[in-house]
Order: structure tokens, then sequence, then C-alpha cells
């Protein structure tokens, strides 16, 4: 598909609009803004971009990986609240040889698995490729929402799976390693990472008093997480996914796993079951000294993955 | 301000939030994602990039007036469906060099103006400046937007101010004309377009049929609105801003006027007036011929403002 930054917009946005079917009063893509039916009294709303050479490589990434992954780091965001993801909004800027087809494919297969509608956006030349989104969503109880400060002293840390395998591949790929020595559960944990709606939902009907996402590591998001609610933590357990090392589960980047809190650890793994989800794996403590940040009893510094860009490395 | 990609989100973002008031059940800043109450059964929503050298050059820009003109470019695709804007979210990239402070002053001085608040974000490293913005906004009567696809044969077409005025003025800075020589107003008129959010809302109020901001000058956009409503126009009078040519009001970008169609001339002119607003100025009719597209009586090219790196021009 010609790069054409006048028609290019209209064009390939009328395209994939044209798959939505619209309700009354709605305005697809193709005017100035699009108009979106809404029946919630509250809004979630997040905005992240991914750029290359910073948070993903041509060198490993197809160009529909680029668009696939800018849509799940925005999802994760939805579902860090316990929200569910609605309508996206995708900024793509690039050089005039990106293959926006194939970016586009990308941005929409994650758009469908997620159950989300790309319902606009906008294109610009640049020299590096760039994604931003704008991803909205509403809570099912406007009440009840997973944020970071909800955390206390004594509870339960919990993670919904194992870490460090996004980092694992990571470091075989900037190391120069085929992808074909990877296995395809590997390569995609880094490539196409999944964001956890069912499981942020799952927390919030089963009573967790906090979450966060682990874009950045978990180290790095649990002091947040930690900083948010005022409180310590002690980690006793690290479930490490196969093949990554204890220095890619802590501070190796893109997980996207979620950190939750509870008073109730035995429901929030029984419902989990119940639910048909991973079973959440146990972490650790938090405790009321907010100076006291520890794995295995030693102060866990607060680094994780620095997105700079890869040429400096 | 330190330039520190993995504290300067939280801390800068969570310093412009702590401006705002929250409203229960309201999270700002600082968690995963933002949560508005909302009241609207409706939203309109866009997503427009600023890219530099591509739609600004920092030759002549100051950091500041990039966040400015982010806001704007984006307000003012709110402002071209009657809508009103609500909040933003502004990803930022760019080099490590880059002044954060004044881009974030432009951010919210125009989200000030605007009536806007600054909900979310994300900033990263890039090797080129760009500032993403996604407006959300909404309509005060569901039923009632300013749509490209309204306009029928036999209406006037006005629009809401004299153009070129931003043409004219890159045309001296590109040349490498002092800002000095231009009057603020002219220099204003590019660095820091002002959105015609009143203007779209009174031209719903008064019936117009359709609308259209002139992002990428008045013959493309003008087009674009003929595509959308299957129709053909003869545009008879062109309102040029003081200093530029023919050719900066037909061709010129970054007018942020609108252009509106209606049966009703006369009202929307009376209408106009009786608000304080300026004048709507007449640029002709539209015609049931789609092919027939004129400019005093010769076919009008279908062509624009050209966003394209301005090194390559």
């Amino acid at each position: 598909m010609p790069w054409d930054e006048l028609s290019a917009t209209d064009g390939i946005l009328r395209q994939i609009a044209q798959r939505d079917s619209l309700q009354p009063h709605e305005v697809g893509i193709g005017d100035d803004s699009a108009v979106v039916s809404w029946k919630s009294n509250n809004m979630v709303v997040c905005s992240d971009v991914i750029v290359e050479e910073v948070h993903f490589s041509l060198r490993y990434f197809g160009y529909s990986d680029v668009g696939y992954k800018a849509i799940s780091t925005n999802i994760s965001d939805i579902a860090a609240m316990g929200a569910i993801p609605d309508c996206v909004l995708v900024t793509v800027a690039g050089p005039s040889y990106s293959d926006l087809d194939a970016i586009f494919l990308g941005l929409t297969t994650a758009c469908s698995q997620y159950e989300t509608r790309l319902i606009g956006g906008d294109l610009s030349i640049a020299a590096q490729l760039s994604i931003s989104v704008c991803a909205i969503g509403h809570l099912v109880d406007p009440s009840s929402v997973l944020r970071r400060d909800g955390a206390r002293a004594g509870q339960s840390i919990f993670v919904t799976g194992p870490l460090g395998r996004s980092s694992h591949s990571l470091r075989h790929l900037r190391s120069g390693g085929s992808p074909d020595l990877l296995s395809r559960e590997d390569l995609q944990a880094h490539l196409r990472p999944q964001a956890r709606i069912k499981e942020g939902q799952q927390a919030l009907r089963s009573g967790v008093s906090s979450g966060i996402d682990i874009s950045d590591g978990l180290a790095l998001d649990l002091h947040r997480l930690a900083d948010a609610s005022g409180l310590g933590f002690r980690v006793e357990s690290l479930p490490i996914a196969p093949g990554a090392t204890e220095a890619d589960a802590l501070f190796g980047g893109d997980d996207y796993e979620l950190i939750l809190t509870t008073s109730h650890p035995k429901q929030l793994v029984d419902d989990f079951h119940a639910a048909g989800l991973l079973e959440p794996k146990f972490l650790g403590v938090t405790v009321d000294d907010r100076s006291l940040r520890t794995f295995h009893a030693r102060p866990l510094p607060k680094i994780g993955y620095h997105h700079s860009p890869t040429t400096e490395r």
C-alpha cells in the first residue's frame, strides 16, 4: 500500500471502520472526530507510545508485531484498573517505507482479540517509527476500581503469572540470537504480550485492595505501588518463567502481568481457579514501614527496565 | 527540569494533575489509567500528532509553542464536530535535551484556555520531537453533530474567518525571515493557532448542514467535505487574510477556521453577530454535480498543504 499522508489516514482508517457497524448517532472514521455512544457514567482512559529502537527494534519485530504490541501495552493499562476496554485511537508516525498494511493488520488483530474498536487516529511521516495509542474503557461498577494506592499493611502480594519471559527473549534477540531458537511462547511474550483484562476484573470481584501492571519490571512497578500506597514490602517468593533468570524476573520489562494485593489470599486463588484463570503466584507481604522493601531479606533496588535507545546500550 | 523517562511521566504529569480537583470516583495522573466521571451519553474523540520538521520546526517554534499547537490542532477537530472539549491525553516523544518544562507550559496554557483537563499521557525518548494528543469531548445534544457529509446541493458555503495567514507566516519564516518582521497576530496564527469551539457550537445552533476544519488548506478540506457529501461546489469569493496571497488562502495549511454549509445564510450571519463572533465569510454554493468544483469558474485542484519533511522542500 503506498504511503501518502494526505489520503492514507482517511483511506486506511475508513477501510477498518467499515468492519464496524455504527450505532445511531455515531460517527465513524472519516470525519474530524469520532462520535461514540456512551452508556457508562465513567471513563477509564490512558495513552502510551512505543518508539523504534527504544521500545522495539525492527531487527526482530515484524511491522505487524509492532502494531499488536502498541495495542497490548495500552490495553494492559486499562486491565490494570480492572476496567473493560471499549475503543482505541492510534497515531502512527514513521518513514515512508514503513509497511502500513502490516502495521494495521497487527493493530486490528489485537483490537479484535481484545474486543475493542479502532475508532480513529492519525498518520504522519517521521524519521523513526512510533505508534501512540489512546485506549478508552469503562468500569463495570464506578465505585470499584483497581488503584495503585489501595494496599494496606499486612496484605498478601500476588502476581498473575511467572515473570521474566519477555526479558529473557529480548536478551537472546539483542545478542543476535535467531528468533527460531526461542520457543513460540517465549518469542510471543516479547513481540505480542497479552494484557490481563480478565484477571483485572476478576481481581476486583475478589476484593483485592490494589493493582498495577508490570511494564517496567517487577521491582520498579512494585516500588511504584508501594509508593502510592505508602507502604513497604517483603518479597519472599519469585515465580520465574522457564529459561528466565532471577534478574529477568525482577528487573526485566514488558511482562504485563498484574501485581495484586489482598487480605483474602485463599479467596483470590480459589476465585481465579473457578474462573479458569491461571493461579496467581504469591510474592510476599506488605508492611507498614515504607523504608523496608526487601527481596529475600535484602533491599530490592528501585530499578527496572530502562527504555533508552538500544543503540546506546 | 531533567529528562528521566523513568520518573518524568509520573513527576511532571502529577504536578499538572494537582492543579485539577478530582470528583468522587475519579483517578488522576499517577495510576495506570485515568478514571473520569462522565455524564454525557456520547463521546467525541480524536487523535492528531505533530512531528518536528514535518508539522513544525524548532528554528522558529519555541518548545512552548509546540505544546500549544499540539493541543490546538486536536481541539480544532473537536470544534469541527460542534462539540465541547473535556479532556486530553498527551504523549511527548523527543530527544533528551528537549525542554519539557516549556512544552508542558504550552500544553497547560492551551488546556487552560480551552477549559480542558490534561488527564494523562506518556513520555519517551525519541530521535525527533513529536507530540501526539488524544482529545475527548461531548455533544450538547447527541442528535446534533457537525458532520462532513451533511451538505446538500444549493446551500451557501461559509468560512469562519479570513484565510492564508498561517501559510503567509510560514513562508516568511521558512525563507529565513525574522519573526520580528511579522505582526504578533501573523506569527501567532502559525505558532499558536486558535480552535473555533464557539463557532462550531453556534453553527450547530444556527442549523448548518455540515462542517469541517481547515487544517490542510481550504481547497483540500472543501474537496473532502464535498466528497463526504457527494456534491460539487462553486467558490465565488475568497476572504484572504492581510499579507497573504490567493495561493496561501486556497492551499496553505493550519488555518483552523471552519467551513460551514447552510440553507439559511442570513440567519447564520445574524446569529454569529448576536453571539459576538466574527462574521462568517461567504465562499460560494454547493451544486448537485460532484464533478463541478470550481474557484472563479475554473476547476479547483484537490491539493493542499502537504505535511512532508521540511528538509525535503
